[in-house]
């Protein structure tokens, strides 16, 4: 071994925790990854190594799990790396790598963590409890494990659970506590949610106290699809005391020292968390920035109309990617105010974006002398036309088109459909328009004061990609903040025409989507029954356009389309 | 009672299969049915009406279930309808109806089945085995049931089963043949599979083996989002002969006599099956139609190219909504042939829609004069100015957009995304192109020899919705079936120039799709590996670009886009 182990006890050992970004499929580049955070991991003389949950395969891999071909290859890739570690001279360290098994009784698949040690794929433990809610298809995919697993290293008994395992009670954490172990170990692909680090944390410590021990929680991060993994991995003490935290958003190798003599074992690095904004901010610039990174995306294109919408993905844009692989296209029509177009010039000026102006009007014109059309189908007819160009720089130039709507828009089907809502990604497609201009606010306070993000070159700061910051020294013109948000789509429009106002209306959308808050409930919110019954309609329909298209009926044997759930993000090819 | 009793000794009972049509989520409507035809049985005088699986709720459901209000609003309708059938006189007759149930110990939705009897809900059975693979997901929303149930009915035992639980081995079926059962009671909502039916019968041969009984299969018909229910109802004796079967693709009360003095029961109505290519037609048209009823279209609107795709599909649509309410709009291009234009032209004659001419030359020069796009970027601004012209109909004059695309077209990527592929609802989308070449030719025999479809009225025929059936008495055009498939977006193109010719290529889909045969597999299958590769590629890219849209990062707690499953169709508002 060519890295001394940690000079403790007999019963001291060194636990790495190597929260890394993982792609789904990439077999080859797993493995690669996971091998170079082992080698880090022995030279920062650990000798138990944890990585997240699914670590060969990527996560969630959904019904790629199904396939023989990829199942044998992960197979493969497994045994290559235990090889690999024991020329390496990394033998003696055990790693703990997540993967996909088979269940050869029912030959389903298992998702299952495996430890490897001096050269051989040594032991393993399958997922037990498969969730099933939510974003997650597990109980779909996957056959549940029926046992628990204890390994002894240097006389450390280590227990292991697979994520959701932890958010069950009973099961393989309720059996450890009853056989006794020394750490519990888990692997986790638990995606970012606003305030979910104190609900994992809370988890820990109830779970380090049922088994008396500490809880090491090892957590995947980067952007799978439409998921973000935060990281944030950490490890709690038996008592419930926070021993280490590795920071969220970014790839970290994170060390605990146990030592069974210590009645309070000692405290590690303990990262910063960062606040409520920058949290979500980063989230959405890490979930497009491993987007493209993960399909092979180098630019991108979107309209810019001088609202807060686009100005805030183009921000996000420029963070992710660069400002000068971000092509802005401003579509003004003959409603658009000289203001609108300013403030979208500005915008990608002081991203450093390329800038493109195709008005619409002289297609607008050549579509009605053939059509004819009125009120909203000519409204949605401009919005049409705007994606018919986004789509063509898409494909002229190779890159990726970002759909600009926000949450409460897209909730509400105030948006046009094959019209501004075109595009291969919406990085604000989860945020609520008043948290919009919160972020907004926030992203030109960040410039400003030259704060890092997550690990992010913020545009406009001091890294290298930055473009001409506006002389106050704020990215997103404050009057795409401060306006009253209108679509543009015919003379005084403004979306408060249509729907209640923003401040209101989140409110509501809130309880109704998140809390599955009816009618009846939300009247007893103090919601008045005007706007309850105009949100309520609103949204209902807007799911349902949402939602037909591709729709069709299902008439032959062939899996496709509905029955057949592939991750959009897969590099594994036979 | 209003209706005497089926005049049987005293272990004689009339069980009636009440095959109907429900809606997702219309209460209201569904226990309107299911008095009517409860009343229809009586009147035949059977004692036992068994509606197929979730008869109030309708089915799949999906999150709907999870709506408390909901499930209120269906309980209460459950005692509604008991009440009424009391009322009426009815309180004699067993209804066995499928409705949404909770489980009170976890909260949590059941597929519920209930005896409705001398006005109140009587007896319950909850599904045990809850498919979670295809297009199923119920294990995902609701709790399993735990205990088999047995209503005995003038000395007749009936043990109930709800679909999927006669597909498993073990389970309510196996706790029914231990405690002895005279009949075996099932209600379905079994989607449409070609060769699904002899599947089912198979399947009902071996429980009634099983338990040494019948089975009665009550199956669910109509068309719900992208399944279609094809009826199909039947009764097997315990020795496994064919007792009774009800018409595929229509509402129908079947009638089975039990006697158990009989060694062998006697055999009733038995339908004549569909052939193969009237079974799938039939099954596409139902699903549009329903989906159209369900959703309030009274029309549809598609391009015409003159191609075999819309010609199909404009068939389909007239058959379901009369070719009055279809509007064809011919878009054609510098590239489209004289004998493209004049083949939608004759189509649309043929089945009397309306037929507008919409040259979108002007609009693509348009276009070019600021875009300038080369290649398949302007390939793409031709198909996607069609799309916006076809939106435009569909708003302006509030008809469906039907997408034409072919399932071996769709899974090659051989489309494009905003322009042929815009639309609601693809009545195609399932069929293999050979398919649609075959549906083609049996369409055009169906008009030629005057045949009725599964309850549909054929246009062409002798219906009152018939156009002006060409001189040979074909509706769609020859030439559209013969000429050699083109997208006709730059001169002298043939799909056979991206794609293998589709004999071969449909087979491969056919078995990589399906079978999920890799690779190796489809080497060994016999196909040489230029197709494989070409094939693979295709498909893995095609459904990578199909699932990106609307793909984005989620990152509050609030549920919304991926993990908010409601139907597409759903008639119920609080």
């Amino acid at each position: 071994m060519p890295y001394p182990h940690y000079a403790g006890g007999m019963a001291q050992i060194r636990i790495a925790l190597a929260q890394i970004d993982t792609c789904v499929g990439d077999l080859e580049g797993n493995a690669e990854k996971t091998l170079e955070y082992a080698h880090r991991a022995a030279r920062q003389h650990a000798q138990v190594v944890v990585f997240p949950e699914m670590t060969l395969t990527g996560y969630p891999i959904e019904d790629l799990a199904l396939r023989r071909t990829f199942r044998k290859a992960a197979w493969d890739k497994a045994n290559w790396l235990a090889t690999e570690l024991e020329a390496d001279g990394l033998g003696d360290v055990y790693v703990v790598v997540g993967t996909v098994g088979t269940d050869h009784a029912s030959d389903k698949p298992r998702n299952r963590l495996v430890v490897l040690h001096n050269g051989v794929v040594w032991a393993g433990y399958d997922k037990h409890f498969l969730p099933n809610y939510g974003v997650f298809d597990e109980f779909r995919i996957f056959s549940p494990g029926d046992h628990s697993t204890i390994v002894e290293v240097d006389g450390v008994r280590l227990g292991f659970a697979i994520c959701e395992d932890i958010w069950q009670d009973g099961g393989p954490v309720a059996e450890l506590a009853g056989r006794g172990i020394d750490v519990l170990v888990t692997m986790n692909g638990s995606p970012y949610e606003e305030g979910k680090t104190h609900t994992r944390f809370d988890l820990a410590v109830r779970r380090a106290k049922e088994v008396s021990a500490p809880v090491v929680y090892v957590n995947q991060v980067g952007g799978q699809d439409d998921l973000v993994f935060d990281g944030g991995s950490f490890t709690v003490d038996a008592d419930g005391t926070l021993l280490q935290r590795s920071p969220m958003f970014v790839e970290d190798l994170g060390l605990f020292d146990f030592d069974t003599d210590a009645e309070h074992q000692t405290a590690g690095v303990i990262a910063a968390a960062p606040d409520k904004d920058e949290e979500v901010y980063t989230a959405c610039v890490l979930g497009l920035k491993d987007y493209m990174r993960k399909n092979h995306f180098s630019g991108v294109c979107l309209g810019l109309s001088g609202g807060i919408d686009s100005a805030l993905v183009a921000a996000m844009a420029a963070d992710a990617c660069g400002g000068s692989n971000v092509w802005g296209i401003s579509m003004p029509s003959m409603y658009s105010s000289d203001g609108s177009k300013d403030d979208a010039a500005d915008l990608a000026a002081n991203i450093g974006a390329h800038y493109d102006i195709q008005p619409i009007e002289p297609l607008f014109v050549a579509y009605q002398n053939q059509l004819h059309l009125e009120g909203v189908a000519a409204e949605n007819l401009q919005a049409r036309i705007r994606g018919v160009i986004v789509m063509a720089y898409s494909n002229s130039k190779g890159v990726l088109a970002l759909a600009t709507g926000n949450k409460s828009e897209l909730a509400c089907g105030y948006s046009t459909i094959y019209g501004d809502a075109v595009g291969g990604y919406a990085p604000i497609k989860d945020l609520l328009k008043t948290r919009v201009w919160e972020l907004a606010r926030w992203r030109n306070e960040a410039c400003a004061h030259g704060m890092g993000v997550g690990g992010l070159h913020i545009v406009g700061n001091e890294s290298g990609q930055h473009g001409k910051p506006a002389p106050d020294d704020t990215i997103i013109p404050v009057n795409s903040i401060t306006k009253a948000p209108s679509a543009e789509l015919r003379p005084g429009q403004k979306d408060s025409d249509s729907l209640p106002e923003y401040a209101l209306l989140d409110q509501v959308l809130a309880e109704y989507i998140e809390h599955a808050h009816g009618r009846a409930d939300l009247l007893a919110d103090g919601f008045d029954e005007k706007t309850v019954d105009t949100v309520m309609r609103l949204v209902d329909r807007a799911e349902w356009k949402r939602r037909q298209y591709p729709l069709g009926p299902k008439v032959t044997a062939l899996a496709f389309g509905r029955d057949r759930r592939l991750p959009v993000t897969s590099a594994f090819r036979e």
